[in-house]
């Protein structure tokens, strides 16, 4: 704990989140529309409110939606001096504290929205470790990795409009499963096999136009904040389907995001060299510095931890990411979801997925719940918390 | 040309813009903000001046904006009474006349937008002779159709942000090509091997909820109307990235349509049965009734007919389409675009792709344009033209 994260909201300094965090939201306060917030401890800070009262300098209006999609698009500058106001009136001789103070509802009479409204969802398979257990599942007696995968980030397009926040109930997928035997006629209904993926997710802000590919070293730029990512999985529907188009309706019944949107501004401290590359990536995949997040994450099923692992891991960082996604000219849009896709590391213990956790011995049942979580500080440095993205499993219906 | 086709706007009748067709698109006239339009003969018909000069009964407003969007969203009802309507506004010896005629534009004066905001873009693969075709140059030597493809429609998510209107010159996109010897490392630049691709796209209205399927013997219900689709594919960048998980970069730098969008309604004539499908597909694929669209399409490059093809073989109906994609309870949203992949035929000369038609000899130069094309109809029937979709190609940055 540290004098960054103090406050004078009670309760929120060393929580996670702190004067460190501030991370964004939208809150549907009782009997009031949907609007944008910012998270401190227990209470969600209403920002429109706040902007309202004179104490934001920003557009009118920018936080009065139920999107932080208008805020996303006004870009570094904005993002950064918001972020200073709101650090210097939360502080905890704050001489605005009074004027504030009305704006601070409890986040358990202002329930948490879906942040954004996402343009473009792309996937990533950003995690070696994750791409080889899957590769020797899918594809048995093959080399795990395609010979593309050390060359570039390889994604796809999810669904945008599956998107739903954390605690959402999740319904079990029907749709047509594998062969009982090879050649023979596909199964039908629920998914045998039900799945999650542990993930970051980087909202893009403020928008890049067709055309102008985004350079490896301004994605920074172009990233506003993360938040987490559980990709619900069908492996069974995703195993028959998925050649030669790639993932579809294994997917694309529900991806869960955490509710706060964690600034890349409070990670700065936490961002640290990933791992070495080899072979060297082409030019416009090269970033200098230090890009690998240093986040714990985990994954917990019915209370139970199933898995401990670090972001840091992954084998191309975001930067890359966006680099790659765009360098054909693709635009991007405020609001774009750019996914890490699953995030495991080497050792038992540290998989993203129940399919690698339990070698396929193991998925999702009715009534499961699932909770991913994610953190960065701790120690010398204050506790930063991504939160949760959480989902109970529901029966086909 | 019929009865049902004529009006009192000039040159309108026969011109495959009559009255049997009466598009949706999209207009900014010179000084003023864009707005929703019905296209006849050459002018476009003003629909927000329209329901303010009180001609129209529908939401305030439904037409001021720049995208078809709220108007998606009213659905079957809404949208067969509108038609009913503008067909009684344009008929011959419509008394509303006077009324009426100061909110025609030439198209000349009112460039047209692209129509909707889509949500979510799906693409499929419905061919069987395209994907026949793609199957062999793809992966010699292996059976052309993989194990899944006569029993679900396979598809795949495009990127939204990436469609632009007829007319939008595309940029040849650079990114990773194929090594040139095995194993060896990608090349990198501009693609070498830039196609179009003939397809259909259906948009969606008024919406379905979260892990609410559509069955297919409702998915008219959910298909406002009919555009033309340029799905522009970079084949080397495509062959390189899209195992495991499909198109990426190889599509999602620019996705063309057609500006106006033709009513399910206007189309309906022109419903025929499809192929035979064998095996006979699982329950929730099966839709009575005659859902393969009779259109006939052709491809032109630089002016000079490439291919000449026809909707109704494709192996995938609509209702299918629209039932496989939502299986999952996956929702739906006004303005959701589903494709059907490349329309192609089985002789020479039907071909949708340049890959397919010349076998991987040629592809597009700078410089060159392709125009798709359809139409429905022109003999005992009214003609309706879906139109065009052009674009030329720009060379890289």
């Amino acid at each position: 704990v540290s004098d960054a994260d103090a406050t004078w909201v009670s309760g929120a300094e060393g929580s996670g989140f702190g004067r460190a965090n501030l991370p964004y939201g939208v809150v549907a306060p009782e009997g009031a529309a949907p609007r944008c917030a910012v998270r401190i401890g227990t209470h969600a800070l209403d920002l429109d409110a706040l902007q309202r009262a004179g104490l934001l300098e920003l557009p009118d209006g920018v936080f009065a939606g139920p999107a932080l999609n208008p805020f996303l698009a006004l870009g570094r500058e904005a993002w950064t001096r918001t972020r200073r106001r709101l650090d210097a009136l939360l502080a905890p001789d704050a001489p605005e504290r009074a004027a504030v103070e009305p704006a601070l509802v409890p986040l358990a009479r202002a329930p948490a929205r879906l942040p954004v409204a996402v343009g473009d969802y792309v996937d990533f398979y950003a995690s070696l470790e994750h791409a080889t257990n899957l590769g020797r599942r899918f594809r048995p007696g093959a080399p795990p990795l395609l010979p593309n995968w050390r060359h570039l980030p390889v994604g796809y397009h999810g669904r945008a409009g599956s998107l739903v926040v954390s605690g959402t109930p999740v319904r079990r997928p029907r749709g047509q499963r594998p062969p009982a035997v090879p050649g023979g006629p596909p199964t039908f209904g629920p998914t045998q096999q039900l799945d999650v993926e542990l993930e970051l997710g980087f909202l893009a802000g403020p928008g890049s136009p067709l055309g102008a590919p985004i350079p490896a070293a301004a994605a920074a730029e172009h990233v506003f904040g993360v938040v987490l990512v559980n990709d619900w999985s069908a492996r069974d529907l995703q195993r028959w389907e998925y050649q030669p188009l790639g993932p579809f309706l294994g997917k694309s019944f529900a991806t869960s995001i955490s509710a706060w949107v964690v600034p890349l501004a409070a990670l700065e401290p936490h961002l640290v060299a990933g791992p070495r590359q080899d072979p060297e990536p082409l030019p416009y995949l090269r970033a200098e510095g230090r890009w690998a997040l240093d986040l714990e994450l985990q994954v917990e099923l019915d209370g139970e931890l199933m898995s401990t692992t670090n972001a840091r891991g992954l084998y191309w960082t975001f930067p890359q990411l966006l680099a790659h996604a765009t360098v054909n000219g693709a635009a991007t849009r405020p609001g774009d979801l750019f996914a890490t896709g699953t995030i495991s590391g080497s050792a038992p213990g540290t998989e993203g997925s129940l399919i690698e956790r339990y070698a396929g011995g193991r998925f999702l049942a009715d009534g499961e719940t699932a909770v991913l979580r994610g953190r960065a500080g701790g120690d010398a440095r204050p506790l930063v918390s991504l939160g949760e993205v959480a989902g109970t499993i529901v029966r086909s219906a």
